[in-house]
């Protein structure tokens, strides 16, 4: 059980405590960097500036993530560091670091670095990347997922103890089912989007990427906070990051016409085991018809809001098309044609479907979905890059419209070693009550111990995971 | 003072009470109608169905609006009445009532028919409609104020007790104050929009005209409640129609450099008088920098909701144009011109700017404002029918896209004679501290007695409220 097993980020600290230096966990990082050899994770490895960094800590203070490394997707500014989006024409050197960096720093966070990603924060697979595509830490055949790939690889690797993603409509969640970790998306505004490049202004969301629930929720704990600067922060109630599972729980979950995992019925055996561990923990399991939880996720790419990916492109799209990705450009163009009155019509509808969605949510304390329907390699991403992407949102494209907090996390392994996840989601501000229930599944599930950068030397590098 | 006199609803019930009967009440009302004599107030007029209401009330209900006659703006629909919106060639017969029209049936109120506006509710002037344009109640040299002009000149007249508008930027309180009534604004979404024609559907709200705040809030009252079939109505917390006036109140109000009356100094003389009537009440009058109310009120003609106002009225504006009034038609053509990348734009300029405004209204418990900066004649309408009407919305075309509770009330009489008017903004769902506010100042300010239906025999029709 996890639950007998430090967290990574309690590894560290007990390493501390033994008197290990900082300076020496971050050489360790990128000395496992180095070992690991996939130059796709990280877009800028900033060895120098975590070593400094990590001299610079002062051993007197106490601070939350005193000596923690963490590594940033590339599309959130670090100060002095390039931030690219994945897209080498729009690199600028960050001047200042985002609002959720900044806190993390303050906190005694190390940064490791920039990590790489689906093109300005377009996609799921994490392929769509003029950069070398990141490998996926667990099975190099399947994609890493996107679009914060690198963040995810890194984390499961081990190379950072957390890392920040973004996610706007999953991508703080299918990468880290596809490499089996924890990804956190917070209820949209609790943690300040300053010094993010926007993908989507009023859906997105910094996101954190960790081996166990509780490390995610000690980074978590750092970042939030109201930010007057950030038009779309929220002030939102304080609570404990992990709040208590409520007696006589009630979970709503796709009813059997409306669970998709397009054909794979391994992964459909892998959700029923969750729920059947949820049922011995004590929860009503409730089947709930997900068609109008489809149908708000297909606005996403089908209706107005591919016009706000290119107000976040902006001029690029008209005046230098050739420095997107193909696939990017492809997927973004169509919302140039799209009108106003277009804009309007599609916020109607979405304020529909978030009330039929709110009335099936009124009878259950929370959902819980597959985090991924099924797996995509990269072969099969070559061949279709749009439709196999589309299929890795079943469970994530509505999250971000309805504003509900949620969790990725891993259940075990699937009957074929691939990685199960499940994704617990709640209404807005509800961050503690999803976290609580995740990591009661967690403490139960069949985990592999995850990589700790105190154990460096003691473990192989590969197959420490399998 | 007005509060020596009793409300036209006391009026009413102490009629009723003395064994009036409804259907005599309905008649005086069509009498009333008559004498005024203006074809441009109703564009159905029901006094059969009114008095078919009248007869079928029974007189030993305890209902709370029994027996009130209320006017409604045509764009709310009432069931078997047309519903034009002032545009014939739109016109339907309406199957159902509106969800507020209803509750003000059920609540024993007789609807006396449907009145002019501005075509679908845009403009604040009153004389955008292919119908006889409403006399102003008080000068027939000035308009009439829209876009529920019908509404407010019947109101003035005291021939409906009160009437129902519609408020997407001011349409519910300018007529008010150029009619020298009161004009309440709840909070969107306090009031199903159900059964309304849209014209903002994202800003748009059912308001109320009455003789004063007890009656507007006794209507509001009635028709309040979430309406799960609406997608923008808000649940909100129960909270008294009128609430109470916290001691060491501080009302925000423009500051000398911002105070916009087109150099109409009497309106401004009149204005602070009010002030000074507040501060003897005990308020703390603290002078705010307007300018970012005024930049958030210019986004919704120069911006992108002129597209969602094109999205509203559909087709017609594209397939024939030639059945829309010529005014209407040049206000919403340019709004076919913008794109999806506008509006999202726009929307993120108006988070920007609510957090701006939000940190102005943060030090003050509510904001108090001239309803309207100045006077306009028809004369002047004619000669610039787009930029006169834009004047009028200085005070209010910010206070539905900031979301406020706001409520008009006469102040008394300027020195020229013409209608004081201030308006009293605060907060969603603060309805209850405006009219609280309101109704302290509506106390002390001197009104004349309002038209009642119960003393049709007793005073002549014009010059009562002289």
């Amino acid at each position: 059980m996890l639950s007998d097993l430090p967290t990574p980020f309690a590894s560290l600290r007990a390493a501390y405590a033994r008197g290990r230096s900082p300076v020496d966990v971050i050489a360790d990082a990128f000395d496992r960097l180095d070992q690991v050899g996939d130059p796709g994770i990280f877009l800028h490895a900033d060895r120098d500036g975590a070593l400094a960094a990590a001299r610079a800590l002062d051993p007197a203070q106490d601070l939350p993530l005193w000596g923690i490394p963490f590594a940033v997707k590339d599309n959130i500014d670090v100060a002095g560091l390039p931030t690219t989006a994945a897209c080498p024409d729009f690199s600028y050197v960050a001047e200042a670091d985002a609002a959720a960096v900044a806190r993390l720093r303050a906190a005694g966070a190390i940064c490791l670095g920039k990590t790489n990603l689906d093109q300005f924060a377009t996609g799921l697979v994490g392929t769509r990347s003029p950069y070398p595509v990141p490998k996926n830490a667990l099975d190099p055949a399947i994609v890493p997922g996107g679009s914060s790939s690198g963040s995810a690889v890194a984390v499961a690797h081990g190379i950072a103890a957390f890392a920040l993603g973004t996610d706007t409509a999953g991508s703080g969640r299918v990468p880290a089912a596809l490499n089996g970790i924890v990804g956190l998306k917070p209820t949209l505004g609790a943690v300040s989007a300053r010094g993010m490049v926007p993908a989507c202004r009023t859906l997105d969301t910094i996101s954190v990427f960790a081996a166990t629930v509780a490390d995610a929720e000690a980074a978590f704990a750092v970042m939030r906070g109201f930010d007057a600067t950030d038009a779309y922060s929220k002030p939102l109630p304080p609570e404990p990051a992990i709040g208590t599972v409520p007696a006589g729980l009630r979970i709503g979950v796709p009813d059997a016409d409306t669970l998709e995992t397009c054909g794979d019925t391994v992964q459909a055996g892998a959700f029923h085991a969750t729920l059947e561990l949820l049922r011995q923990q004590g929860a009503t399991i409730v089947p709930k018809d997900f068609s109008p939880f489809y149908a708000t996720a297909q606005m996403l790419y089908e209706g107005a809001w591919v016009a706000e990916r290119c107000a976040a492109v902006g001029e690029r799209l008209t005046r230098s098309p050739e420095t997107l990705h193909p696939v990017t450009r492809a997927i973004l163009e169509p919302g140039l044609a799209l009108t106003a009155v277009d804009a309007f019509r599609g916020q109607y509808r979405l304020a529909e479907l978030r009330r039929v969605c709110e009335q099936a949510l009124a009878a259950v304390d929370l959902l819980c979905v597959p985090t991924i329907p099924c797996f995509v390699t990269l072969a099969e991403d070559r061949d279709d890059p749009i439709g196999y992407n589309a299929r890795l949102g079943t469970y994530t494209n509505f999250v971000n419209l309805l504003d509900m907090a949620g969790i990725a996390v891993p259940t075990g392994r699937r009957a074929d070693a691939r990685p199960a996840s499940c994704t617990f989601l709640a209404g807005q501000g509800r961050d503690g009550l999803v976290a609580a229930v995740a990591k009661r599944v967690e403490d139960r599930a069949c985990l592999p111990a995850p990589r700790t950068l105190s154990d460096s030397a003691a473990r192989p590098v590969s197959g420490a995971r399998a």
